[in-house]
């Protein structure tokens, strides 16, 4: 390890918030040293809880996450906040949307907020984000908050890495009910009606509950996904919102799924990695390699599929090449 | 082969419809007998220009899809469309927004028009992209139009497999032009200014036209990305558009770029390939052999680091399972 990347660990682990910045900026950076920092910091990650809020644009997802942060801060818990946007090339330094009412949190010690775009995001943002939510935890953070921009593909596999997802509705929002009812409901362990003093509230509240009970295989779960009406902007609803996590928090322990979520985690994140590595490995066979380019040069000319060159690659090239140091 | 796969195959060389929708359901649907399909089309791909239509949603990329179709199909030309949404878990079967005004160009016998969603995009959307084009290539449409939804990562990901990228923007679209900016603006090789009766329409071409004067390398390619002022409601500009995208495709003959861009392709469709193969063979170490059980275990426990466990897994346990036949 670089002694910077070696001072950089230690400051992390002694709470320098300027060390949690620069590991995260070279997250983003792609760069390589940072790897053995994270590494090393796997042993003392693991214990924050990771709250997922996704939900379409405009559904007011960061005035949540900045009601449900006071709350926490009032409780004397350590919270960061991460903010995903996939459909942005802008990274930390730049400033998303919402970041103004964040503003009055982020004099506060005890809060860590970055913004993330799809810029830096080697192995994919998913990962980047990963890396981010375990330099946090390993920072103290009791609940690090994982807002997501879109509610899209991206936006699922970010929200995978979470203990609780919350998915974030508004009222008349017909059409992202149906979002909701395609893909989003099974992620969900607890929807919101945000703007519920808005016209059709209670219809979207009752959508929902009715969607929530006739959800296929819902009756497995001993967990009801609750459906919470805020009004995020006067700060109604944030006490129901902060209780249902602390509820399913508890669910997952003692049901056990909070280790079987662990264990997935991890799964996921070994194949991510291996999935870089491997990404890498066999770009440098294909670009330097003799018989690589050889390979290439036959797909080109349609004399071989790349399903065969991608045998071919895993069977004779890739192992010598993952063995050569630096890799 | 199966029975089922090799007729198809047959079919489709034969120019039968039904064998080009079910060979694409077949992608949708993870049907793992639909890549021995893909291995032997691989031969009989390659002839067809593939056009890629990206930009902000309502910007008017279907409008302009199916000008262009017209003017094909009155040169004589076979096409294909596929409509790619990233956002939406929605396939084949669901029809997109603009599905209507694609009616009908969808009696004619040699249009060939696909929607595709997130879901069914096993090893991503892009690589599920690049198959219906291999079998819509084989196919032999002369041009494969490939428009997507959205402008974001994931949109960025599938214009890699286009020859010609054309990015849609139109006028007073001032945060549009930020985003092109950001990241857009280096995948165009021709950009389009639909909509160009609204006001500012003047202002945007403007802003565009310094865009690419003053893009960093720009000087580097002998390809300055025109831009094209359209109103696709009404057809104008559609021509223009279409001597463009033949003057570009000429250019990637001259210059040699094509067999540069077909070589990258190559390279990215192997890559596809291989990390989809490599997870699949780690999630069933991961979850079947004792070892990988055992890496899982210690990875929970914080005793392991997934770093160093991917490398466990790409040492000692990743080659037998691959060599497994029926992987």
């Amino acid at each position: 390890m670089t002694e910077t990347a070696s001072d950089l660990y230690e400051g992390l682990l002694n709470g320098d918030r300027r060390a949690a910045a620069r590991l995260i900026s070279m997250v983003e950076n792609q760069d390589r040293s940072v790897r053995q920092v994270l590494r090393m910091l796997h042993q003392h990650a693991g214990r924050a809880h990771v709250v997922g809020l996704t939900g379409s644009p405009g559904a007011g997802k960061s005035t949540l996450a900045c009601g449900l942060t006071k709350r926490y801060r009032d409780a004397g818990l350590a919270v960061g906040i991460i903010c995903v946007d996939p459909t942005s090339p802008f990274t930390g330094g730049a400033l998303l949307g919402d970041r103004v009412r964040m503003q009055e949190l982020s004099g506060d010690p005890d809060v860590f907020i970055r913004s993330m775009g799809s810029r830096g995001a080697l192995g994919g943002l998913s990962m980047a984000t990963n890396d981010v939510i375990n330099i946090l935890d390993a920072f103290g953070k009791d609940f690090i908050i994982v807002e997501t921009v879109g509610a899209g593909q991206v936006e699922v596999e970010i929200v995978k890495y979470a203990h609780t997802c919350v998915v974030v509705t508004m009222p008349g929002a017909g059409d992202e009910i149906q979002a909701i009812k395609a893909g989003i409901l099974e992620i969900g362990d607890i929807f919101v009606v945000n703007k519920a003093d808005r016209d059709g509230a209670h219809r979207t509240l009752a959508d929902l509950e009715m969607m929530i009970e006739t959800k296929p295989g819902g009756d497995d779960s001993a967990w009801r996904p609750p459906v919470i009406a805020t009004k995020a902007l006067d700060g109604e609803g944030i006490e129901e919102l902060e209780d249902a996590i602390a509820q399913h928090a508890d669910y997952l322990r003692e049901s056990g799924l909070l280790g079987l979520k662990t264990e997935q985690r991890m799964k996921a994140e070994l194949l991510e990695i291996l999935n870089l590595k491997v990404s890498q490995a066999a770009a440098r066979v294909l670009d330097e390699d003799e018989e690589g380019r050889e390979l290439v040069r036959r797909m080109t000319a349609r004399e071989l599929d790349p399903h065969s060159a991608a045998e071919e690659v895993m069977e004779h090239l890739l192992k010598r090449e993952v063995e050569k140091p630096g890799t």
